[in-house]
């Protein structure tokens, strides 16, 4: 049987270009001589519709875009990931489900079982799951239709599952497994998902199609990656990672295995940001970008990354200098421009400063410089980069790296500000490996950037080593922490100094406040701020 | 039997704290001769712990506290709350337990059944639901322990759940009914609360103890207000709201019904959110405000409720002048700190500002004034506010209401800016409300604060109907909107004008943006901006 893959970006909420995208999916599918068409989950709305889908208003959307695509399926059947109500009025209003379309019409509705329910997702909040089981008969195959999650649980071997949906629906004997995903990349998701899906075809001994989502949706960006496997658990097609595309591939004919195309995992985090920047411009209707360029890493690179998501003219950067700015920090910074014919301009703010200072001299005065005149520089460096983005229409785009969001390294309101943080979920150590992978072909990014000690530079020769461990030290404290969960006496019977793994936790905990008011995060590792990390703010715990 | 109620103002992840306070409650029930005294809801480490229940440490933190209380209870029963791990390997890691301690030991762990997932609830992300049923036997009579959600399906009435464990657990012919509960409050919550207790006491002929935490976690705010009622549905004891109390009971002997005890909404929401500020000052260890006094009823507001929550000496009004300011705005922010007793200080935004204009002066030449001067005005402010905060200690508070804070009405890191938005649940009608509650015996606030036609003064003669619907027209359609989930077709069939209702819920749903950056909010309704309230940055849905 001839399969299409449909791997679309979809815009949560954008029914109308959601809708059609799908219908010339299946139309291009069709005329490559697909008989079937399979989309990603939840592809009618866009995943995550979050709250949307607690609107009356919303499912009904929803229903009208699956009868205006069943208008295009009289040749051709799809499967298309939709909401659909549960008709019981106990539980939950709504199943996660794939929609079999065929003859113009719905055919039959197969509902997702498990549920995640964790880190970022929040199923159990909107769905009820599925406990029937049962095969989609097409042109004398049988379709064992599953959703995303419901693979996961392959040999019961995952610890959050009681459930096996695979297991009941091998029992009717299918011919072939079709899976909707929307599985959102992190730097070791597709390697995971890859090893699922192998799992899957060789212990039933069934060929799976497997269509993920692509295109970010804020904080989630979703990689594709969608693959064909053999009963014998062998690659026989696999789309493109952060790319849109419709393949019609031949299932179950005598399979020519392919080898797998896995890029770096730098490269990979490197395409991700650069969608993740692209589809939020994209999808909120914005075209240029600002960012505040201080001769650091992270600026650098945010700039890089930028310029590739929307193009070199689009991406203003502005030089900031105060009296404690290096000079380096601006012949960096312009070096940088320069190799990349950006647009740049250069705002001193020494005179807002010393402005501030003077009006708040009645009430400072006696009182020593500290906190309050470093945070108030950054303040200016906000507040001018806000006058030019809501001048100009740009949008500032905060260059925050994990590091510094973990123990609130940053001003609020001052270097916190943007509406996008590209690097919030890139340690410092993983910024330098970006920033050689940026270099990989010659140098983009001025080599003294990458070298220099890392420095806030809010007050004469000050280095980021005055106030934080080591970057090396404490990003494998902040990576036991933050992604594995560790709690102080694991850390410290790893190895690490009591007295170090206190004070570096207590400042995770002690800046939940911080972070709560932080631009959303393009999430690129398995545990991000943002809305998979929902701590208390006035909680006590180490803090 | 003699029972004490412990109502306690638990902190959450604050072991020693908690432990300390519980073994003295249980220490003043003894002394008052209560043979059983009943905690609320996860009380040991506080509700909601959030993701901190995923640190192995921090279960093993509650376990710790659990066996020091546990040494306590050598003649009285404590039935205390806290997280329980789950046996199984499949499932969920935890349980939401209600412990049976009594004689120095653990007697027994009951679960709760039904979690809730939906708003500010997020149970099924942590909790494994319980599937088994037994009573508690102590002294003679059987004990039926509930865990809060659990008796809120009570004749199968709630469409959210299909189990009800309160049938099930009156089969075992018990002899009273123990809730341990963390229900927030919002200004409806109480009235469904006392609706449920009295209709399980109907049903199943049952007298109930149902105790309540207190005191707030940031965004969510417990009112206490526990009870004792009769097998016949009356209210036999009730313990106040807002306030931590141990109260020792008769329970079963010729119960002596009493009248409940219930303040009108606006005294509710009034001290919910002096509560509010309280606790987040106390929780963090934290005790001066600031916050910037513009003239307005809703910067007005928020000076009264910080008074009385932190002590007029304890509150820093700051007025900001600029050249659009009204006189009346100062002489009306005088006469209310005056009556209030609390300091001010007066810093002009005028210089601060033109120098701004003078440094963006190159880049802005020849063009209009517009947004870009009105928010760099109110960053200006927002920025003066910080230094002082950073300088002297105090914690900014934020006055942006909810209908301002929905439609997108205001500046981001200018009056955006703060730890706590006090009136962020607010509609600004409900503003008028609060300043008429607050000035019942007398005026406090200056009656011309509370007549003037809002305005931003953020350019001359500028009002807020210049740009917004008119704020009794707009909280209606808000409120039907964010409370009530009503889509577009649904508003315009209860006779809203479409062309409003369109305009009204575009500029809700395009500002997301905006209030994932917005502090936190002090929850008062059923639907609050925050953590209840997950929409989608860049969805596209009526935006």
């Amino acid at each position: 049987m001839k399969v299409g893959l449909a791997q679309l970006n979809i815009h949560v909420g954008n029914f109308r270009a959601n809708t059609d995208k799908i219908i010339k999916a299946i139309q291009t599918a069709e005329a490559q001589g697909a008989e079937l068409v399979v989309f990603s989950e939840l592809g009618v709305c866009g995943y995550p519709s979050r709250d949307f889908l607690e609107f009356d208003d919303y499912i009904n959307k929803c229903k009208e875009a699956i009868d205006e695509i069943a208008l295009h399926t009289h040749n051709i059947a799809a499967v298309v990931g939709a909401p659909s109500r549960n008709p019981r009025v106990d539980g939950k209003d709504l199943f996660n489900s794939a929609w079999f379309i065929y003859g113009s019409k719905v055919q039959q509705v197969i509902h997702k079982t498990l549920l995640p329910t964790y880190d970022i997702f929040d199923e159990a909040r909107y769905f009820e799951p599925n406990c029937v089981f049962e095969l989609v008969e097409y042109k004398g195959k049988k379709l064992a239709i599953t959703v995303c999650e419901d693979i996961w649980n392959v040999g019961n071997e995952n610890p959050l599952y009681i459930a096996c949906p695979m297991d009941e629906l091998v029992r009717l004997k299918p011919d072939l497994m079709v899976n909707l995903s929307s599985s959102p990349f992190s730097y070791q998701q597709y390697e995971e998902r890859m090893k699922v899906v192998y799992a899957n075809c060789k212990r039933y001994n069934l060929p799976m199609i497997y269509v993920n989502q692509v295109g970010a949706q804020t904080e989630l960006i979703f990689d594709g990656g969608s693959v064909v496997v053999s009963e014998k658990g062998e690659l026989i097609e696999q789309l493109p990672f952060f790319q849109e595309e419709v393949r019609v591939v031949e299932v179950g004919e005598k399979p020519k295995p392919i080898t797998y195309h896995l890029p770096s995992k730098t490269a990979l985090i490197h395409d991700a940001l650069v969608m993740g920047i692209k589809d939020y411009f994209g999808k909120l209707g914005f075209r240029k970008a600002i960012l505040g360029l201080s001769g650091g890493i992270d600026s650098a690179l945010v700039l890089c990354l930028a310029v590739k998501a929307l193009g070199r003219e689009n991406v203003m950067s502005v030089l900031l200098p105060s009296a404690y700015s290096s000079g380096h920090s601006v012949d960096d910074s312009l070096a940088l421009v320069k190799n990349l014919g950006s647009p740049h301009e250069i705002i001193p703010i020494e005179e807002p400063f010393q402005t501030y200072l003077k009006t708040l001299q009645p009430l400072f005065k006696g009182l020593e410089s500290n906190i309050a005149e470093e945070n108030l520089q950054a303040r200016v460096r906000g507040t001018l980069l806000m006058a030019m983005s809501n001048k100009f229409g740009y949008i500032l785009l905060n260059t925050t790296n994990k590091s510094e969001a973990a123990v609130g390294y940053g001003t609020l309101y001052g270097d916190m500000c943007g509406g996008l943080a590209v690097l919030g979920d890139v340690y410092k150590t993983q910024a330098y490996e970006l920033a050689h992978y940026i270099n990989r072909d010659g140098e983009v990014i001025p080599s003294n950037i990458i070298t220099k000690a890392p420095s806030a530079e809010l007050r004469p020769g000050q280095k980021d080593s005055d106030s934080l461990p080591e970057y090396d030290i404490l990003d494998k404290v902040l990576y036991q922490y933050i992604e594995k969960r560790h709690g102080p006496r694991e850390l410290v019977g790893m190895g690490f100094e009591k007295a170090l793994v206190d004070r570096i936790l207590k400042m995770v905990n002690m800046n939940e406040w911080k972070r709560f008011q932080a631009p959303p995060i393009l999430r690129i590792s398995p545990k991000a701020f943002g809305m998979g990390r929902r701590m208390p703010i006035e909680g006590k715990y180490l803090g």
